[in-house]
Order: C-alpha cells, then sequence, then structure tokens
C-alpha cells in the first residue's frame, strides 16, 4: 500500500475514532475532528518525524494543536501511531483519564495545554525558536483553526516567526468555514488568510485539505524558502458525514447513538492498514549539554537600588551560571533592567516587542523545550497575557515572569502604567510562587529562588530605588518572611511587601516616638505566604494587624492575609481603593492612604476602636 | 495665512509646547510628540471638524490618541484650540492636574483612557460604529503608533473595522521607527504596515509625516473608497531638534533646562498664528432620540434554568425597553444565549468573532458614544482582555460584561474553558459591581441592576441549569445578599454563590438530619459584599463562616468575606484549590471539596477543632 492511500485509509479511521469517543463521552466536538482527519494523517504518518517511544526525543517534530477543541483526534492519532492503547480511547473526559477534553500536559505528548484558542502558534514559535538554539533537526507543526486566525495574539506571533525567520515553523490552518455559532469571517476564502500572513513576512499555500496528496506536497515544502510557512487548508467541518458536512449548529455536538450509526455507515467499513509502518523516524539528535546552576554571585550594593535593577543585575549573573536561561522583553528592557541580560547574552535574549501575548506563548514553548525562560514586563502589561498565563499554569510550564512599575509608587505616569492587580493575577495560578521583594539584595535571592522553583514564578519589582535593609547572602526562601522590627509588647503586627515596606518602618520610629511599639513584618513570599509566621506574629501582637499594599485590595496581599489569619486577629487593610492619578511618587503613596502617617492613624484606630 | 502655512506654524508651537511641558514636570515623552505635531496640527486644525465648546457635539469628529505617551501634545492642541487655557499647559502631571501622564477621561475631550498600546483602534472602531448607528456625520481618527502596530489587539480591530466597513474610521500610523527601548520591528518601512493593514481589508496610504500638504491630502481622501484608511505616516523621532532626531535612548526622558534651551533656539522664535481661526465646525446633527427604560417583564421559569439562559431572556427583553443596548458577542452566543439579543435586534447585535480584546475595546467606543453595550463570552476568555479591562476601567466605561461556563461546574470540557479567576479579575477594578446569581430569576434581576448602574458591571453565569429558589419580582440590590436558611441557633453561617448555594442548601438539609442547623446566605453581590449582612450573619451564626465558591482562592468570595469579616469570625473557604480536570460536573464539584457533603464537613470541624 503507497503512503498515499494509507492515510486516506487512517484519515477514514480517525474519523471514526473521533466520531465514537464524542458519542461515549455524550459531549465534544466531532465535526472540526473531521475537518482535519487528512490534515492529521498527512502530519502523523506522512510528514513528522518522531520516536514514538519517547515524546522528548531531540529530534522529533512537535505538533501543536491550537484549535484544542479537536482533541479527540489527536487522541485518536497517538493511538494509531501506538503512543496510547487504541483501548483508552473510549475513556475521553473521563475524571481519570489523561483524555481530557481540550488537550493538557497530563498526557506527555502534550507540552503545552490548548483550548483557549489562538495562542499555540506562540508556543509553536517558542518551540521552534529553542529548536534552533538546540540545534534540533526537528520541525514545529501548528494546527490552527480558522475561527481562531481572528485572535490577535495568532498575529503577534505570525510577526515574531518571521522575524526571527523560524523556517522550522509551519502553521496548517484548517478552514472549515464555521466557528461556534456563525460563519467565520472569510468563509472558505483561503486568500484572505494568505494575504494575511504573506504580509506578515510568511511563505502562504493554499491546498485542498482534504487531498492527501496535495497537503504531503505543501508539508514537504514548508520552510524551503527559509520562511514560516502556512499551509492553507480549505477543508468542510463535518467531512465524511453527509448530514453533518458544513452545517452550521454542530459545533461542540456529539452524535446520538442513532446519528452515529447512520454516521459509521457512511464512513464505511474500518479500513485495514497498519498505521505504525508508516511513522518516520526521527533524525539523531542530542539535545545540548547546558551548564546549569542557581547560585551566582550576588551585586554588592552599597547605597539604594531599586529592586527592578537588582532584578537585571541577578538575571545576568544567572546567565552566567545557567546557560539554559533565556530571557524576552517586551521593548521596555531599559526600564525592567532586562537590557543587562540582553547585553551579556545577545543570543539568549527575544526582543519580543510590544506584543506580551505572543511574548508569554513563545516563553511556554522556549520551556517546553528545555530552556528556562524569564520574561520582563511593566506589570500592568501582564494583564494582557492574563490568558496565556492562566494556559501556562495548566501548561505546567517552567516560566519566570517579572513585573515592573508596580503600584503608584511609579508616579507621574498615570494608572494605565501602574501595576495594581498583577497579584491577584498570579495568585489565581495555583503553585504560582510570588514574590516581592523590598530591598534590591532580596530581590537578587528572589531571582536565585525563582530559578530553582520547578514550575511558574512571578516577581514584582518596584520603579523607585529603595534603601538596603538586608546583608548579602541572607536567604528569602518561597514561603517565608522577615520580621524587621519586635518588641516583647507589640500593639500591632505590619505586614507590608515592596515599597510599602519602609513605610511600615517610619511608621514604627514615628508610633515609638509615642511610646507605641508594632511590629514590621516583610512579607516578600506573597505566595505561598508564610502564613504560620504571620498568624503567630498577629497572636503576639494582640490579635492586630495592619496590612500596607501598594494594590488594589481584591486578590492581593491583604486579602491573604485577612483569609490566612482567618478569625484570628483583626485585619486593617491599607491599599489602593480608588483610581489613581497622576504626581509624584510620594504624594501619591500619602494620597491614596499607604504612607506612614496612615499605617500610624491604623494602629491608633485599634486601641480607639 | 493660509491653511498650510498655518498648521507648519502650529506645529512648531505644538513641538514648543510639547518640549517645555515636559521639562517642567520633569518626565513625560517629548521625543514621540515631535514626531507627530504635523500629524496633531493637520488633524486638529486642518481636517478634524469639531465644536470646542462641547465634547458631547453629536456632529464631532473624534480624536483617540492610542499612543499615550504622546499625551502632552494632545494638551497643547486643546490648548491652541481654545479647549483648555495654555497657562495650564505647565500643570502637565501634577496631582491637582487633569493633564495626566497619559489620557484619562478626567479631562472631558478624552473618551477613553489610553496609555496602554494597542487599545486605541478598537475603541475608533467601536465609536464609528456608534456614530454609524446613531447617523452621526463624525470621524473618528485614531493615532497609532509604530511600536504599537506589534500587539495583537490593533489587528484583531483592523479585522473588525474592515469586516464592519467603517469607512468613518482612519488610522494615522506615526512610524517614527523608535520604541521604547529598540527600533521597532520594520523601521521606517511605511510599506511593511502598508501590506499589513490592506491584507486586513484597509485602504492604505504612505506620507512623509512632516509634509503638512501631504496629510492634508491622505486625511481628505481617507474613508472615500468605503474602507477604514490607514495614512502611514513616515516620521522622525525628536523631530526639529537635532541632538533628538532619530536617536535612540531619548524615549520618555525630559530636556534638562540647558537642553531645552538649545532645543527651543533650534525651533526659533514663538509662531505668530491664531490657530482658533482654522478651526472647522462640525456639521450639525442631533444625537438619535433613544427610548431607554431597565424595568421589564421578567421571564416565567416554572422550572430549572441556567443563570446563562436566564441572561439571554433578560437582555433580549432589556433590549425592548431600552434602544441603547447594544450587544457583543465572541463567536459563543449560542453557549451564553446572547444569541437571544442578536436575534431580536441584528442591527444593534455585533458578531466580534473570536477577538475578546476587540470586543471590550469596541464595547468601551460604543460606550463613550452613548450606547449601553453588553458583552458576553466564557469568562475564562475574558482573561483575554484582562487588560482592555482595566482601561475601561480608568475609562469610566459604562460597560456591561457577561462570563458564562465558570468554575469546575462545567465540566467535561476541562480546566481550559473554566472561568476560575474572573472574580479576581473584575473585583480589581476599583467600582466594578460584580454579580453572581444562583437561579434564573436573580439572574434577570441582576441584569437589569446592571443596566441601571452607571459604571461597568460583570456578571458571573453558571452553564448547568439550576432549580429556581426566588419568586418573580423579588429584588437583588446591588450590595444585598438573601438569607435562604437560618434558625435561632444557627452553628454556623454557610455563605455561597451561583452553584454552590445549591450545595449549601444540600448541606444544610443534611446537617439537619443530625440536628445541626446552619444559616445559609446567597452572596450574589460579590462586590459590592453586603459587608454588614454578612458579619451580622456571622456574629448570630457563632463567628463561624464557611464559604464555598466555585472559583479559584486568589481575589474570589472567599477572600472578600475574610477581608470583610477581619477577625469578627473564623472563615473556612471552600474553592478550587489544584488545577482542575475534565469529568462530570458533580464529579468535579466533589473531587475540589465544593460538594454539601464538604460543606458539612467544614461545619462539623468547628465544633471539633
Amino acid at each position: 500500500m503507497n503512503r498515499p492511500e494509507a492515510l486516506r485509509k487512517i484519515a477514514a479511521r480517525l474519523r471514526i475514532h473521533s466520531l465514537r469517543m464524542t458519542t461515549t463521552a455524550g459531549s465534544g466536538h466531532p465535526t472540526t475532528c473531521l475537518s482535519m482527519a487528512e490534515i492529521a494523517a498527512a502530519l502523523f504518518f506522512g510528514e513528522m518525524r518522531f520516536n514514538p517511544g519517547d515524546p522528548r526525543d531531540w529530534g522529533n517534530d512537535e505538533l501543536v494543536l491550537s484549535k484544542g477543541h479537536a482533541a479527540p483526534i489527536l487522541w485518536a492519532a497517538y493511538a494509531e501511531a501506538g503512543i496510547l492503547p487504541a483501548s483508552e480511547l473510549p475513556n475521553l473526559r473521563k475524571v481519570d483519564s489523561v483524555l481530557e477534553g481540550h488537550p493538557t500536559p497530563r498526557m506527555p505528548w502534550v507540552k503545552a495545554a490548548t483550548g483557549s484558542l489562538g495562542q499555540g502558534l506562540s508556543v509553536g514559535a517558542g518551540m521552534a525558536a529553542a529548536m534552533r538554539l538546540g540545534k534540533s533537526p526537528g520541525r514545529v507543526f501548528v494546527v490552527v483553526g480558522d475561527g481562531e486566525c481572528a485572535e490577535g495574539a495568532v498575529w503577534e506571533a505570525a510577526n515574531a516567526a518571521a522575524n526571527l525567520g523560524l523556517r522550522n515553523l509551519c502553521a496548517v490552518v484548517d478552514i472549515n468555514r464555521l466557528g461556534q455559532s456563525d460563519p467565520t469571517m472569510h468563509g472558505r476564502e483561503a486568500s484572505a488568510y494568505a494575504r494575511k500572513f504573506r504580509a506578515f513576512g510568511w511563505e502562504a499555500a493554499a491546498v485542498d485539505g482534504h487531498d492527501i496528496g496535495a497537503l504531503l506536497e505543501a508539508l514537504a515544502r514548508a520552510g524551503k524558502a527559509g520562511r514560516p510557512t502556512a499551509v492553507l487548508a480549505k477543508t468542510v467541518k463535518g467531512k465524511g458525514v453527509s448530514f453533518l458536512e458544513d452545517r452550521n449548529g454542530w459545533h461542540g455536538r456529539p452524535l446520538k447513538a442513532d446519528e452515529l450509526e447512520r454516521a459509521l455507515a457512511e464512513i464505511g467499513p474500518w479500513p485495514e492498514v497498519d498505521p505504525r509502518r508508516f511513522l518516520r523516524s526521527p533524525r539523531k539528535a542530542a539535545p545540548p549539554a547546558l551548564r546549569t546552576g542557581t547560585d551566582f554571585a550576588g551585586t554588592e550594593y552599597r547605597d539604594k537600588a531599586a529592586t527592578r535593577q537588582a532584578y537585571g543585575n541577578a538575571l545576568a549573573a544567572l546567565g552566567r551560571v545557567h546557560e539554559g536561561v533565556v530571557a524576552l522583553d517586551g521593548d521596555v528592557k531599559n526600564s525592567t533592567y532586562a537590557e543587562k541580560f540582553f547585553e551579556a547574552f545577545p543570543e539568549r535574549s527575544f526582543q519580543s516587542y510590544i506584543a506580551e501575548q505572543n511574548m508569554v506563548g513563545m516563553a511556554m514553548g522556549l520551556a517546553a523545550k528545555g530552556r528556562l525562560p524569564f520574561l520582563a514586563t511593566f506589570a500592568a502589561f501582564l494583564t494582557r497575557a492574563h490568558d496565556q498565563i492562566r494556559m501556562a499554569g495548566y501548561s505546567l510550564s517552567n516560566i519566570k515572569l517579572c513585573g515592573s512599575h508596580v503600584g503608584v509608587s511609579i508616579g507621574e505616569d498615570g494608572p494605565s502604567q501602574m501595576g495594581l492587580e498583577d497579584l491577584a493575577v498570579f495568585r489565581s495560578v495555583p503553585g504560582c510562587v510570588v514574590l516581592y521583594p523590598s530591598d534590591a539584595v532580596s530581590a537578587e535571592a528572589c531571582v536565585a529562588e525563582m530559578a530553582r522553583h520547578e514550575g511558574m514564578a512571578y516577581l514584582r519589582t518596584t520603579r523607585p530605588a529603595t534603601p538596603l535593609l538586608y546583608g548579602r547572602g541572607e536567604a528569602f526562601p518561597v514561603g517565608g518572611s522577615k520580621t524587621l522590627r519586635r518588641s516583647g509588647a507589640d500593639a500591632a503586627a505590619v505586614v507590608g511587601a515592596g515599597i510599602t515596606v519602609y513605610e511600615a518602618l517610619k511608621a514604627h520610629d514615628l508610633l515609638r516616638k509615642e511610646g507605641i511599639s508594632v511590629r514590621v513584618i516583610d512579607a516578600y513570599s506573597v505566595q505561598p505566604l508564610d502564613a504560620e509566621g504571620i498568624v503567630r506574629a498577629a497572636a503576639e501582637a494582640g490579635g492586630r494587624v495592619v496590612v500596607v499594599e501598594d494594590h488594589y485590595p481584591g486578590g492581593g496581599l491583604g486579602e491573604a492575609v485577612a483569609a490566612a489569619l482567618s478569625g484570628r486577629a483583626e485585619v486593617r487593610h491599607l491599599c489602593v481603593r480608588e483610581f489613581p492619578r497622576s504626581g509624584k511618587p510620594e504624594e501619591l503613596l500619602d494620597l491614596y492612604g499607604l504612607s506612614a502617617r496612615h499605617i500610624v492613624r491604623a494602629v491608633k484606630a485599634f486601641s480607639a476602636g
């Protein structure tokens, strides 16, 4: 049997699997699987080279299913390739199966969770960049839905991939004309997509997405022009089943038992073919041997310094001991100080321009292929990538993010530039480590902690320079806190982090003049919080706690502390409670109730109230 | 003096203002103002028609400064137009001035805050759509930076504007070659931008952005082809000052006093011209007389129904009594049930396809021109627009958002589709009303409350159908809560919202069998929370509170309750604390600790612990 003939049979088997699986599950998206049956067959058993025994083989081609709702056909292709037993397929969407409704890395061949649309191309670009960096002969294929091409993130990725010249990246767009609730904007007009991809610097070719020969030819040609390539595959949603083909209203609907029977009858008998005979082995390749380490000599600070500067210094120092570290910037590296790394390691540095979604997506791809990405921009602009951050969580991505210019303490630039919700964003990712250092020494230590932590970690840095509080070499373990002032008779505990630690210290001194002692705690580890330490401090300080933070109330340090204390102390929460404005940093800290005098007042109110 | 000659003088004055203002402020972005001096002059005193006495004149052309860091030249243009006294300009960035570092609607001519890049074109598209809908003769001009064209949101907006045929929308791209930390991807290659805009269905023309005549000609031609138009203006950053021109490293740096002197000497003496003579009056036009109202007859529900269905029913009913209501969908209207409105009012419905950022941005623009936009998608996908949501807050936008399919209770589709951080997102917008109804009756009442509330409001809806708890006509005021079960001897208060209210009721019944009474509270108003009611309930229930919510811990209902109680009660917080997986809704509610038996256990643990 020749390959095209076999692939046609395999495509039919993938259709049968997809229909059966979704009917058994009682939910799922069969019609979007049917439109890409030939695409899946041509990729897995025609063009791609991979070792079915090892998802980490450095020679493997990679596949990202950006249109994640087509998960059933991905699982079916894995089964046909011998990666998982076909007997697993009926477990689709069951609570104890890795065959989830949308792909997640619970199935180890999936290197990034998909299902929030428009993200796969960025992940693929990151993988392709890592593979080029590590001299893998493999290529990256991303199956993109036509509907998701409306997502701007797709064009951020297209832009970046062309700019980086990622000829080892190939997008296959499944142009099946129908979205979930409506036809897509361009219908089956492949030329509309071709125009866009070409304008963004890609090679683009339109093909009949149900013609195995045409697909194989286009895939083989991909990258030959030295550019990333988009194969624009015109398909029919529901292809192969007359009553599903090209019909609106079937998105996300499995067939009922009798419908399934009719559909299977139309597709015909189970096609006899041995798909594994058509797998193509990868070229032999070993991943790069990278020296790794996280112990670096911290910078010797003599005077005040901004934590953002410390981030830059630490990142460059980390880069010297850990060759896997790569850095990404959203065109603000002179503000985040990521430029220190960019200057030292240009070949490991990625200018992502003003495209935060793609920056996070590419970091996911780089991490999936073994790199240790650190990305930085203004914390406010990380909200732009909240969906990617969320999906990086589900992808168990080992990525490190730094958000600078947090809070009203940035001053005159005004609210659009102030990160005031970033703690809520990152605290909403289970297991994400959130660190918020107050001085340069602790900031450098936090960068080392982030590198050591396996999984997502976030560092919150401050714009203004702050005095040194700690000595070089002091440890700042994840989950810890520092008690900066204490006495045997503290009237309250003041918990701060970052810039507010200094206001807490000033308040301490002001109160001491009046004979009132307060404990001052630097809660640099916002997640996990040092709940035990804070509960103990609260108890020792008469059950009175003031939390002061340069952040909105929702989801910040104050609510984390209130939740941890849960009734064991009264908590007064000083934070930004209205839309701030432009002004000098000190003016704004005072105007929005975060300055020392407000802390003093809050402490005194305990005795009054 | 002819117009071009006058405009050249005005451009010089705008340069002088921008340089002086930023030096006086000691911060700001002078060079990005200098590159667009001719653009600003040509727009404000050449092409645009507006009534300087009334920012709400329905005949006005509108200007959105998407590259918001050029705020000084916007303020300067307003001063030259007589909108504000020139004596105000030295107050740039002062804490008591409306002349903020980036534009906000504290200055009433600014209809949407900018400064987070890549958002202005969506806002402009929304305004243009509203103006076309309301038969305004005005046009919308959006000044876009070249750097921000890397943002995918720009291409979402371009896509939408072309699809809607918004010929009254014109983007002027200031191609000044330099970003903040690096040259942009395309340098001054205007043709690269032209290719992209044309591929996205726009008319595009490249001009010398310092040639007043060329700019005027291009602006006058804009829209004539029946399509939105991009004027690609090749400019020089820092234009007019030799030591600033085209130099990297000057972004966001004001001149020192001596540098300012040298710069002003180069620009020459203060040009004599009366800019107001060159203002062009708008064509007379009255805004559409729209019948408004928020009292609609709710649907009569007999059986269980999903709150998302109630959203659709209520929105359609609201549309009948309020002609200003418009609806936007991200191609999931058959899931959010926004389709009910789309079917009833196609001319007031906007299919935004899978482009959530542009959906929110367009809603901002529609609201800025007097419409009352309701947009809906899966709550998880609203994270995609978190930055736009944040900026809508700063824009004081009167937009209403609905996030459906929240929590693990969606079931088999898996984590990528579950909204588990949306409460944190919307609680981080000061003043944003956050409503989370449990049954169809309360959901409809909440839609009416959202319409009545002036400002941003968010509705959280649930996928599965839920039984009716309330009678038609019951009031659900913002800031309220409902006590569903109470006794004189409650052992604890269980606070839930949405799907968990039903688990709380089941727990109540299970506990009653064991002789334990608990209070059950439906906290449908998550923000503002009924803090007083919950504090009272906690006190009456022995200071023991269980909060149960289908959301991550960070920034959700539990932390809001913990913060409100602040030491007055012990709080046990049942919520989703790990990455969930695919499974049946009931299985997942139980697996992640939200089901009745977990509530029972938490209540019993109080007495044990």
